[in-house]
């Protein structure tokens, strides 16, 4: 007998809307606080728009959805076979290859290229941006390339430096990549004349990014994650699962991903909160964060979204923008705020979540026994994923109960190995 | 009005046969010379029956079946739009993802996985082989562990000691990966003896390899490339691929791959080349190699497959099984002969050559460009293969004519960044 354990979506089936859950929210989003002027130039002007949409359902441009087949969508979706066998669980498990059959190694592509194909629309020639662990550089950088823009990325010098096969890659799709702080704006000049190489942060390089986009017409500002529009280009993910869920006749009882700004769990996780909120549904909602940045465990205030106070504020579970968070390899999780809009959710109590120890060792070991039982390396992100689908697994055999759980890997790892290597010991 | 950019094979229509091309041949293949004693014992048996069988299809088992789709399989083949634009072509560019959706980042999974299997149904507990640039041993340790069987890999020292990342990638699949030559075996200790830090060599590795696995009754040696059944497997691409293009009413005119062994192209040439055999179809046949190796230039004759002189003899083109080759990044098509089964093609005039300079400034040029375009970072051995797609579009436009060209990206470029940075000096 032969076993399902890929189910492909027909191109013909890719979606052609995203969801907006805005209209749907239990209760109105709060507006953002303070001043607009600086980051309502600087975006681009349909990201704008969708950013505060009141539809239920946004059209994907017919150019764009051709852009959404060339970077590999739709992605499979993967029932876990052998990894069900191995914990020995009563859990079916699906996992969505985000990042395995991405071109840039991450969900990330999936917003850029949108955002690119606005900013082409809008006739602007350049997109700048900032980048900390680098998946989102890689991803702006091969976006702007395919829709004939130049890109600009502000890099944290001390990540710049030392991940250099990353820094090729962005250069390679002809990005100009700056180690920030650098010499190309004031903010940068004034901290490179204190020390020449200064480690910059992330809140020093979203400072030059802005004051470079600011500075330039034909330039805009675009970012990665928290927004609303973000947000909305990622349920593509979750569209996706949908619908090849539906061909196995499955609903997830769990939806599990990891969680830092947002983008990936609310790519998987948006389309199943709108039945949640919409229908009753029961499902469980599970983000996967570190002990490193529990944003989900702080507070639900107004605060800034960068270090330097920058940014409007925005209503969001927070840590404090300017609280010092200890270094782990699953970089792109290590974030003190998360999304207004899996805040306001979380608030109201759809979502669940658990932080894994900063050591790592426990995530790794899960990415460990996945690549063994399913064969696909993750990104050190994608491993809190799998940690907590693994734990899901385990308390539902545990229940005696027989539950879908979907997770997402939104990464792969193959210019990750110093982690595994330095936590594993291998 | 919606391009169709990528064509996607739905899992029920997974092929579940290979194609064996041998009684399809014009003449009967010349049988192997000298002594099979050795690689008769250590080879696994199916896989034996498979090199000299006189079946035109053979079936894929249920289970090898469900582990195909487990690595990705059906893989999407792309219309490169954004590079036929580019290149104002009147031709059609279609190319299959093997590289960029596999999980160990080239085609070479395809065989490990079915050698892994047939190791398995035959109560082995252990697979050894060698490894030179390192994506043959990445694709057996995956594929190994997946089965649950052990693996054992000798790689060549001087490529052992620098490619940290893709070495870690074979320990975490739980291989066991030693610098050739080694401390295991008669042949290792000897020249370790002479010289500690001995750099090695395929032919080494080969040898290491042989004595290891003969030792050890619950041990095979299992290959890569070159062999007959290893190309059998690897028709898997191109019937994926026939199928694909039958979904858009399309028949290819031009089908191209690098070669080097001959596995990828084989693979995705086989299908197409026995309908040129058998019905006369008129299709262009290219090799891209390198001129470091250009093997298919060289004599058709009795040749071994290693440089040592192990192996059998094989009817094959070759340029002399000590022959020096410069060193080059595509290192997976550095080699001096030609699997039998294209060589005797070859030599009937199917296919046709072309090597491209041992600088590989060219070939990596178009691997940028194609980056540039489609998105996706090739390996550098796929460099060869699109260096040869665009030569052959631009000759269509010169000719006026509409032509339909396939060609293979048999590997991603995500640990091969090196190669790139030191070529194109980025």
């Amino acid at each position: 007998m032969r076993e399902v354990r890929q189910i492909s979506l027909p191109v013909k089936d890719l979606p052609d809307r995203w969801y907006n859950i805005i209209p749907d929210l239990p209760e109105p989003l709060p507006a953002a606080e303070g001043d607009m002027t600086a980051m309502g130039k600087a975006i681009i002007k349909e990201c704008l728009n969708q950013e505060f949409s009141a539809q239920n359902w946004v059209e994907i441009p017919d150019e764009l959805h051709g852009a959404y087949q060339q970077i590999g969508r739709p992605r499979p979706l993967f029932r876990a076979v052998n990894l069900e066998r191995r914990l020995d669980t009563s859990a079916e498990l699906y996992y969505k290859a985000e990042g395995l059959f991405s071109p840039t190694g991450s969900h990330k592509i999936n917003t850029a290229i949108a955002q690119a194909y606005y900013a082409k629309q809008q006739g602007l020639g350049r997109l700048v941006t900032e980048t900390g662990a680098g998946q989102w550089g890689t991803a702006l950088s091969c976006a702007a390339r395919i829709m004939g823009l130049k890109a600009t990325v502000y890099w944290v010098r001390a990540v710049y430096k030392w991940k250099e096969a990353r820094r090729d890659f962005m250069k390679l799709y002809g990005a100009d990549v700056f180690a920030s702080p650098s010499e190309n704006t004031e903010t940068g000049r004034k901290l490179v004349r204190q020390d020449s190489e200064h480690p910059g942060s992330l809140a020093i390089a979203i400072s030059e990014g802005l004051e470079d986009a600011l500075s330039d017409d034909r330039a805009a500002y675009v970012l990665g994650s928290v927004l609303n529009h973000v947000l909305l280009h990622q349920t593509i993910i979750g569209l996706e699962c949908r619908k090849q869920l539906e061909l196995v006749d499955r609903y997830p009882d769990v939806v599990v991903s990891c969680l830092g700004g947002g983008s990936n769990f609310g790519g998987i996780a948006l389309p199943f909160l709108g039945d949640a909120v919409k229908q009753g549904r029961k499902t469980r909602f599970v983000a996967a964060q570190s002990q490193a940045a529990p944003n989900l465990q702080g507070e639900y205030r107004y605060d800034n979204a960068d270090y330097s106070g920058i940014t409007p504020r925005l209503k969001m579970y927070t840590l404090g923008h300017q609280k010092e968070m200890p270094p782990i390899f699953g970089d792109g999780i290590r974030y003190h705020g998360c999304s207004p809009i899996l805040s306001l959710l979380r608030n109201r109590g759809y979502i669940d979540t658990v932080a894994y120890p900063t050591d790592e060792k426990y995530v790794f070991d899960c990415a460990k026994l996945f690549l063994s039982e399913e064969g696909f390396l993750p990104a050190p992100e994608s491993a809190y994923s799998i940690a907590a689908a693994i734990d899901e697994a385990n308390a539902c055999s545990e229940a005696g109960e027989s539950r879908t759980i979907l997770f997402n890997v939104s990464g792969h790892g193959f210019m990750d190995m110093e982690g595994y290597r330095q936590v594993l010991q291998i």
